[in-house]
Formats: C-alpha cells, structure tokens, sequence
C-alpha cells in the first residue's frame, strides 16, 4: 500500500453514490485500481472500500470531501493505520498462539502482537523467546469483575486496535465486549452438524462426524456467536480417535484464525448487524 | 467384482480373529487383495471387510466354514448382491433425483432405480422419460400413519434394498423405519454452525456463514439423524442471497448424496452404534 | 435479472472511468447495485461488470451515452441477452452433457441446449429423450478440414451462443475456433503435476498422485490451452486403480464444466489475453 | 503406541500371507487392532502395516518367526524407533521452517528436529531461539561436489532419520541422495496445469490458473521427481497479483509438508517403485 490510497465508506444507500464517491476521488486526482461495494438491502446500508493508485495528498480534506457528499450520518475512513497492534489472549492450547507469533516474527502478519495474556502461564516461556511481554492474568479465585477489570488495566497501555482470542477459554461479559466493539476476534471449533455443550469433539465423534470444521468470528455478547469472519473444515474418517479429531481441529482452528486476522488488519472486513462484508 | 469374493464380517471382538478368518479364506485357496478391519473398542465389536482374487467355489460353505471360527452370534456375508434396488422417495426439487436418473441410465450408479415415489406429482415426467414408474403418494388428507402404510404398500412390489430419500420432505414415523432397518438413505442440509427450525437457509444467510454443507446419512427414528455417510462443503460469501446460498446447497447436496449412493451400494459402509464405518 | 440492468464494459484504462461510468448510469435514474472492475494494468485494460437496480428504459441509449465518456475503442454492452443458445459437442463419454441436459430440462442451466453434436451416435438415444437435436458428424475418412465444415454447417441454422466442448476429444483447427472466437467452452483433465500425452490417467496412477483435476477453459488455437474458466480437484489416494481415477475424474470433470458454463451464462467472465476475470 | 505392537512388512506377493502374519500374530499373545496392506499387482509385491495391542515381549524374536513364514528376501520392521530425527535443510525462506520448530518446540512434531542447515544464513536467528543448532553451509564458490561433500560432513554427527528440504533451493545430485535413500523429503509448488522452469507463479499468473497447490514428494534422483507423499490445493482468482499467489502458495507448501511429515515420522507411508502407499 506503499503509492495506494484506501477509502473505506459506510452509509445510508441512496442513488447515485457511487458516482459521488468515484467523481471526489477523480477530484483529487486518484485513479481507482479496485472498488469492491455491498449494499445491504434490508438494512438499506452502503459500503465500499476502494483502492486508489496514487497517495492522497490530504487524508483529513479527501475524507471531509466524501463526507459532504454522502448521506448524513456516514463513516469515512481514509488510510486507517496499516500496522494494527493485535494483542493476543490464550489458555494453554499454543497452536494458534505458535502461528501468530511466528509471523509476527517474519514480519509477515501485516500486524504487530504487542503483548499476549493468558489465563495460564505456561504459554510465557514461547512468547518471552520473541520478546513479546506476556502477561499471566489468573481467573482463579476472583469474580468475573475483577478478572475482567484486571485484563482491561493490563491491557490499556498498549492500546490495541484488535484483541485475538486465540484459544481462550473465559466467556466475557458484554461490558468487557464493549471496551472493544467490533475488535474482539475469536476461534470457535465448529461441527456438522453441529454440537453444543461439554466435549463437542466427543459428541462428534460418538456422532461419527466426516468432517470437522472451525469459525472465525467476531465476539459480540456471547462468546461463540457473533459476525463470522471466516471458517473451513477437514475431512476426517471413522478411524480418528476422540484424540484424532482434536488435533485435526487444531490444524483446521488455526489456519481459519490466520486467515481471519489477515483479512481484518487488510481493513477487508466490515461488520453489518450480525454479518461481514469480505472484501476478498 | 466379476472375479473376485467379497466378505462382510461383523463380530464381538476377540483375539486372533484375522488369524482366523485369513485361515479359511486361504482353506478356500482364495488370495486376500485387501482387507480392512476396525474395532468400534467401547462396543467391543469387530468390523471387516475382505476382497478375494478368484470367486469362491461355494459361498454358502465359505460363510459357513467362516462362521464356525467366529464368536457366537457373528454376522457373515459372502457376496452379497452387487445389483441392489433403489426406490427413490421424492417431494418437488429435483437436483438430487436428476443426478441419480442419469447414472442409471448410462449403468454407471452400480445399482437399478426400481421406482420413485412422489408425494407431488412434478417429477412424473422426468422420470417417465426414463421408463421408470413413479408413483404419486400424496400425504395431503390422510394421517401420517395412513400415508405410510400407502408408501409400503407402493414399496412392497419392488422389494427395494435401499430407500433413497432424495428430497424427500415429510418426517417418517418409527414405525415406517423399522421397516427398512439401516436401508433407508437421506439427504439433509448442514451448516457451520447448525440452523435447527424453519427456513434454514435464511437462517444462515443471516448469520453470514462462509461455508454451506450436506450430510447423507442413514434414518433411524428422525429424519435428520442417524449414522452420517459422507459430508461435504462449499464455499460461499457476503455477495450470495439467500436464494444463491439454496442452490449452493442444492450442488452439494447432489453430490453428497451420489458419494453415499454410491459407497452403500458398494458395501462399504457399515453401521456401529450412531456411527458409520467408511472403507472407502 | 427481471428488474435489473447489466452493463458490460472494456476499455483501455484511464483516469476517472469509474466515476464516469457511474455518473453516466446515474443520470439514466438507475441505482448501483453491485459494480466489480479489474484493471490488467501490464495491458492497460479496464473491464467492468455493473448490475443496477431498474430496467433502462432504453439500452442502445445507455450503451451510447457511455461509450461517448469513455475512451474510444470501448466495448459496450447493455443487458446482453439473457437466454444463451448452447450447442453441446460430445465424442462417446456422457457425464459432462448428462448434467448439461439434466439442468437444461428442469431450467436450471440458464440457457438453452439447441443441440448436440457428436462424432459418434452413441448419445443420441440419451439426448432425443429430452427433445433436443442431435446430430451425427463422423470424422472418420474424412480430412479435418472436411469434419470442420460439416460441424459448422451442421451449426449454423441454430446460431448458439456458445459451444460446449463435453468431453470433445478431436482438435479443432484454428480456422473453426475462428468461427466462434471466445465462445468454445472446453473440459480438460488436470493433473498435479501435470502428464501429457496419451493415457493421461495411467502416468497418474504410475506416478501416484493424491489429487485429480479438471479445468474448464476457453479454446484458443490448441485444444488444451486458451483462458481458464474454472478449476478443482477431487483427493484420490494409492488404492485407487487407474479405472478409479478416471472415475473420480469425471466427477470432477463435471462439475467443473457445470461451474463454468453457469460463470460464462450469466456474463460473469471476460476473456483478457490469455486469462479470464470471473466476478464471481 | 505406548501398549501398541507397529509391524511393518514389505515382500514379494503369495496366497495365504495375511494368514501366515496373523497366526503369527496370534501366536505371541497379540491382538491386531488395525490391518492395512496393499498388493502392488504389478510388480507383485505385499505391503502390510499392522497396529497391534499389546507391547511384543521380544520384537526380535517376533521380526525373525514373521521372516520365517514369508516369501524370501521380506523386509519385517518391528517397532520402528518412534522418535525420529529429521535435519532440516533450508534456503531463504522461513515458513515451512517456522511451522517445523513450532511443532518441535511444543512436541507436537512427533520427531526431534536435529539440526538445521541453511546454504544462506538468515534463518539462523529463529532457529537458534529454539536452541537447535544451526550450520550454514554455503553453496558459493564451490562445486555441487564440494558443497554436498560438506552437507554430508555436516550432516553425519546428527544420524539424522530424514532430511526435510523445507524450500531448500539447491538441485542435489544423484550421489547425494544415495546418502539418504528414500529418506528426503521435498516440498515442491505444483499447478494446475504445471508450469516448468523460471518463475512458475509468473507463468501461472499470466495464464490466470484458479488453483495454487503443493506437493510433498520423497528425493529421488531429480529434484521434483519422485515418490508423492501428500498434496494439497488453495484457490486463487483473478484479482490476485503474483506476489499475492506467491503468498498463498506458501499457505499450501507450509501446510502439505507438515503434513507429508506426520505421515512419514508415523510410519504411515511405504515406497512402492515411483509410487507411495500411504495407510492414513
């Protein structure tokens, strides 16, 4: 994105927008390389995110320039901060953890993992090897409040744009969700069909499942429900164990979380009532 | 399989059981091409299936020969049928029924469509064309319990091995089950994550899922569980309807069902508890 | 498509085409429902695909009023016609155009077959159950060029839209595709990695692939080059006989051709040098 | 396999083997809990993998009565160590590498990574934050007999199991690999249809292929060639830039050689002439 300039719109539809968009941006000589919209018909919402060639000369005067033209009430965002700050939340399992942070390491997340967390401290001794602070946050013997209270105040200072919950196993309460709306991101195992309640990869095996799947999403009030980002699956067979289809799971849990995060830090996903728009 | 000898055993489990069986087969001078096992452990029961080169002499006395060496109460089959009866119960759609004429037709399905019955009467003329007689069962003004008894009268003639509910949209009593036990095939629909009621597609487009799948399994007393034969997906996205994401559905419903057609027919798949055993 | 405009466009690339284009269709009260554009940059190609709210009330005015702001050499098309006219060419194997003919019978295709033609008579039987011509064009003692003119004229009086090579197995000359340029749909095996020359399968199998491919692609002047349209595979593994893959190949091969005559009816893909866009 | 028997048995082909192995079997108290063989008919050979429960009291003794019933010149393995070791040989690119040390770091690996060596050495700083050891082993300035003649000299003190090319970029020769016969492992971009030679994503680019995949193969004499282990495959559209099919590309090689991995330190996969049998 070194020469590109990136417009990202939302608003109320209404005829003719995308004229208006596209007659501003040619106002300040922009040439339009990709322009990906969704219109949202029940809801009657407009997005669009577009990639001009060229470098905005004035980010805050393009997006005032959009906003005049478009309905009130419209979110414009021009050139968002390209190297989002991710902090990263886990239990004990590392698969997810592992991928995340080895990328970070190559410089290949497009993001940077300022810190991790865990409910657990036996994640420390990877994190620490890559000189990222981790933070061991107990849930043990305190209210959910306080556990909440205490992840909030150790994550603060480093202002992350997004939080990844890679593998944690804590439900958190709305009034956590919505310190960061729409920035949570969560792994979910997923099954078809599919199961809920204790041990899902038992019922699923006991069901004889043939395939096991996972879901990226976004986390809203409850922790396994909300915006799906993305999801995918594996083929397993009759002769996986309970202990087979976990680790199948795991393999399928973190390449669909890799994905996920690659897509929100591209500014690729827009959130729409209990949906995303995937602009691929 | 013109020359060969297929061998279907089921068992309690016990020691030395392959010993056993290899021992008669090879009494029998028939050479094991291949031989897949598997022990359900917490059942205790023992599944396998053989393929012999060369056809056996006499099969009565090979399953004989074969039962003798096996734990009281086992289950031998020696070449079973290989042109099995299919009688297809249908509704409106269409997809899944098409594809199951077609390969009929050209010999390539491995088995014979002996009739379909509809519970309208759209699909009479597709059918027709194909010389196979359809049956029009309509469940309108009868009881649930009138309306099968019809359906097994209209079966009875054909003397199918395998129901095929292609579409088939009325829920089947226990009763009715019972009367083709672990014979009767369906097509079913699944998501990541599951949508359980009405209007499963909207259901799922609301949600914004990224995947659309379909389960074929066997019917034991509901119509939407039992033993799962085979499952697969497809991609989908934000830019599909609701309309877009049914016929998704419709594509890999048709191939899914065609996969378990195909491998039950092929006596591959057998049932343990609430699970399948593929030997794919 | 009943109350929707759709607007094709190519041009070479130039700044400001988007919001020309836009102002152009606004001014015409037509609403942007969905516009996706590429711009081959290497070839300084802008292509795009606009589907608008509303019927115009006059498309040679539309195509005109934008032809006029757009640089000269444009390629316009204002709601193309929706019903294509499919021919369908086939050699002896009948699972691509039994899939064709299913979705054609029950109106699923999208376009219609007006008819087969083959270089042998072994699918008449299976295509006149439905209605549908069909022709018998040997080439055998005849010179390519005799065959070439017998096939054209056999097509001519049915003006199709496309031809769909179904498992076509004679080359055609450049001077045939030259009759029908950008509009022969072919279905070619795939392999990974690849096996050329005759028995295709057998090198497969001798060299023990996991995986067995099909793509659909555009013919140019060699039979097996030209634009890909659509690809995907099936997982085969070491137990498969070589009659096993071909059998798994043309499953794929199926649905692969099906995808991408459903891309090219809906005027979803456009032909840029040796590749397509697909808008999917 | 901590109470489990691992037979692994390769022969010439006769009437009767499965019988005489399971007498055998039987006759040490073992009870086979999985059976998986495979006849190459071709070449007349006999592959059996055999998982029994129940740790043999003498593996040499049982290796030596299973000789003594099959055809001569059989290979019988019982018990393959388990931990294996693997060297792994690398280029510049790390992200086959990083997911190795991952797995080996958080022993889900099921083998022990040795060494590593690099013929640049910019991969070194990640490795050595495992503690594993790191060499680099320049190819410049030598001649391929030079540089291989240190590879092996560097190599040696490791008495690696296996050599896992992880995109290491260096052609080995013929000499070289006799070294390690049928013990390297490669991991090679593969296309749908395949493009040889200089820059293959550019070529796959410029002719707008819609899959990218990867192959996992055993070294042979040529590079590219030889027995397939594991493949897999990731779409990709028109809208991708090469770099971006490079990208994905590297999601797939990073994942089937991960794969190609388990399944050979598992003993799961046999070499039958430039074939695998893989009993997953």
């Amino acid at each position: 994105m070194t020469n590109q300039t990136l417009i990202l719109i939302q608003c109320r539809d209404a005829v003719g927008l995308v004229a208006r968009i596209a007659n501003t941006v040619a106002n300040h000589r922009l040439n339009i390389v990709t322009m990906r919209e969704y219109v949202d018909e029940p809801a009657n919402r407009f997005y669009v995110r577009v990639v001009c060639a060229g470098k905005a000369e004035d980010n805050a005067q393009l997006a005032g320039d959009l906003t005049s033209v478009l309905p009130a009430g419209a979110t414009v965002t021009v050139n968002p901060p390209q190297q989002k700050r991710l902090a990263v939340l886990v239990t004990k399992e590392h698969h997810c953890l592992g991928d995340i942070i080895v990328r970070h390491f190559f410089s290949t997340l497009g993001a940077e993992v300022c810190c991790v967390i865990g409910n657990y401290d036996n994640l420390r001794a990877f994190t620490e090897r890559f000189d990222i602070p981790f933070h061991h946050v107990s849930h043990e013997g305190k209210s959910k409040e306080a556990f909440e209270t205490e992840l909030v105040e150790t994550l603060a200072p480093y202002q992350p744009d997004y939080l990844v919950l890679a593998k944690f196993m804590r439900i958190l309460s709305p009034a956590f969700v919505a310190v960061y709306p729409g920035r949570i991101i969560n792994i979910h195992h997923s099954f078809l069909p599919a199961f809920i309640g204790a041990n899902p990869y038992k019922q699923a095996h006991n069901r004889g499942v043939k395939l096991i799947g996972a879901t990226a999403h976004f986390v809203t009030n409850d922790l396994d429900e909300g915006p799906i980002i993305a999801q995918d699956i594996k083929p397993v067979n009759h002769s996986y164990t309970v202990k087979d289809m976990v680790r199948a799971g795991k393999e399928v849990e973190k390449s669909v979380l890799s994905k996920a995060i690659a897509l929100v830090i591209e500014d690729r996903v827009i959130i729409t009532g209990n949906r995303t728009v995937v602009f691929e």
